[in-house]
């Protein structure tokens, strides 16, 4: 579990916030989604912006000011964009909180605060990054703005790294025949919706592209809809996140979609994890991709061995000078 | 060139904007992207959201109200959710405009107003849209939230078409090219950072997957070093669209990295087309788009012409019932 109280601490010192700007490069731009969609969603007067680091970097908004809270995660801590990003919100006085797995990174230097979290002790863990991010911003919205479901959220956060843990026990294998079946595809679709877009983005984007360099293309279930489903034919590949909550319309619409043409398509749904009997209703949305999030681990894990291709493998990252 | 005054008149009736939310599906929600990205990067009190229009009606955000803006567009302006979230909105009390291409359609009934605005006239006309949404937020802002630099955004307008127009007679060799060293492969990338991430979007989305059945990657360029730059290998290919403005560093980046592993790039620069010379510094950012989605244009029409795909060829859209 997240250390609540830590998080606590940090927004009891906060004063004055108007504004909060997400930052973050990669995957750890996607694990600050869901806070993004949160405020998105359920901010009265606090508004919700997100960036990869060098556009926030390279454009930065006018009105980041001392009523603005930034919020940079990088998992290392070292991620040259993300610490940069410190200087440039300290610049425009915002306050800026960091998050990051790593003691003494580059991003612990200069924040007003960092909370830590932790990432390889079991698959809960790899959605510490997302709760950590996900209780600064309701304990935000309920001190600045009114939000009134924090206790819901709290209970919630309370619960979920046991429903991660139980409900990834099963999956083994059916991870596996997914892995099977997709290792040669040239290439695989994947679809979400709300807060789990970030997943679906992520999925997509570096554990398929960065860790197996397998093609990937992401979409909004939503958008699927109304252009890219132009090219769902019988067994092309489609790996569906589905969601409980407010847009699970968008999800199950694309699933009959992907039934009907026979698509090659797996489901994630948020839904065989019980979620709907643990979370509660008001705050479920945003619960999703850390379920999903730690289920696709496993998938990930498989599909690895599947290709003989381990997660950790890279050809450029970490390997060249200013890259 | 759009009708000034109409969009003026507009915003002249308009009373008590704090939030902007802007509502579209597919290629529509993506000419929308530049005026999103203006006020994201420029407002000061004024918020912006945009939303692919079923999760704004499915996830309605709490705090619409009778201080929102909500803008939605589509171009034949039937597209069922984007028809639908006049009345999501208006449930809210928001004030709504929306942005059409055909008189009479859904989108002209229940908003509070209605732009129209040309599409089929020449390459510029393809912008048309996305100057209309662009000047709307540019008089909003200016009459809400203190921005200063809508002189330059006006006169920039008066001298983007024929900047387009002129801009387009010398590409039919160069993208001819382009489209018969591309009509084979199973899969392009597109990159671009800014306002131009819609630009992108659309290629990718619209242009290639919906239009062409051509599987297609866009990214942030920013994001492209965070992991997907992993697949980058010699004759891969790359369509890299890079703005003149604050972001041109993400864009340049990427352009070398391409450049030093032998992909297979081709590259639309908004320098080409003297926008430089032409659009003020304050306001560039946003005129990139334009000048690109213009020329992008000659490209796909090349393309369709090389893989002999029309580009107005659907085997699901319009085809089928409730799709």
């Amino acid at each position: 579990m997240i250390d609540l109280k830590k998080v606590e601490d940090v927004v009891d010192k906060l004063a004055n916030i108007e504004k909060i700007c997400f930052v973050g490069c990669g995957a750890s731009m996607s694990d600050l989604y869901p806070a993004f969609q949160l405020v998105k969603e359920k901010g009265n007067k606090i508004s919700s912006r997100i960036f990869t680091a060098n556009e926030f970097n390279y454009s930065v908004p006018s009105n980041i000011d001392d009523k603005t809270l930034v919020i940079i995660a990088s998992l290392g801590g070292n991620t040259r964009e993300s610490v940069a990003a410190i200087a440039v919100a300290k610049g425009k006085k915002a306050t800026v909180v960091t998050i990051t797995a790593t003691a003494g990174s580059g991003l612990t230097k200069g924040a007003d605060y960092v909370l830590y979290h932790g990432f390889h002790e079991n698959y809960a863990a790899k959605t510490h990054k997302m709760q950590t991010a996900l209780y600064l911003v309701v304990g935000v919205l309920e001190k600045f703005d009114g939000y009134t479901d924090a206790a819901d959220f709290k209970d919630g956060l309370l619960k979920i790294d046991d429903l991660i843990i139980e409900g990834v026990k099963p999956l083994d294998k059916v991870a596996k025949k997914f892995a099977e079946s997709i290792k040669n595809e040239p290439l695989i679709y994947v679809l979400s919706s709300g807060a789990t877009y970030g997943t679906a983005y992520s999925t997509a984007n570096f554990l398929f592209m960065e860790m197996q360099w397998l093609p990937a293309i992401v979409m909004n279930s939503g958008e699927y809809f109304h252009g890219p489903f132009e090219l769902t034919e019988k067994n092309v590949p489609y790996l569906l996140f589905m969601n409980e909550g407010s847009t699970r319309h968008l999800d199950a619409r694309a699933l009959e979609f992907l039934q009907r043409f026979q698509a090659k398509y797996y489901v994630l749904d948020a839904k065989d994890f019980g979620i709907g009997n643990v979370i509660a209703k008001s705050v479920v949305n945003y619960f999703n991709p850390l379920i999903l999030t730690g289920a696709m681990r496993v998938y990930a894990e498989k599909l690895s061995i599947a290709r003989n291709h381990p997660l950790t493998s890279r050809r450029y990252m970490w390997k060249l000078e200013n890259y």
